[in-house]
């Protein structure tokens, strides 16, 4: 059984389309998009270890994508496409929430 | 009379209380409390014109009162008053909405 607890089970899109249904409050940073385990432990020893403080970096680059994208593989060594991912999981959020 | 388009005549309660009323979406940063018209100019100048790029530091810095006054005072020149204004109404905000 695929629970919201487990989010790493769940296909981007689907990962994306739990995250965006809810405010994000505590979660960690493995609830969104684009992170699997390697790279949410990377991003937490990186001073990540939450959803919100990728939120924050992605505001403080002004929702840049693609300055986004540099540094978000920069800290944790993902690819454009898990870039791409965790960008419009935020996006997404943003448009609901912020 | 005093309107939302003119944040500047509210005193830092009332500024709050209007601010963490609804989504921030893309509103200036002279609507969050503690920032008036020349604080609000010097931020702009460094990049934050926006409330959510002043919050995107404020995750950033994990939520972390200390180290927030700290950015905050080094990027505008403000007082720890203003900070902590700031600081509070960003808080609150994150309580409602985050």
């Amino acid at each position: 059984m695929s629970t919201d607890s487990d989010p790493d089970r769940h296909p981007a899109v689907q990962k994306q389309r739990i995250f965006v249904s809810e405010p994000m409050g505590n979660k960690s940073v493995f609830h969104l998009s684009g992170i699997n385990q390697i790279l949410g432990q990377r991003l937490a020893a990186a001073g990540f270890a939450h959803a919100c403080t990728v939120l924050g970096m992605y505001l403080v680059l002004q929702k840049n994508r693609r300055q986004f994208q540099r540094w978000f593989c920069d800290t944790c060594g993902a690819d454009v496409k898990q870039a791409n991912e965790c960008f419009e999981c935020l996006n997404e959020w943003c448009d609901y929430f912020l």
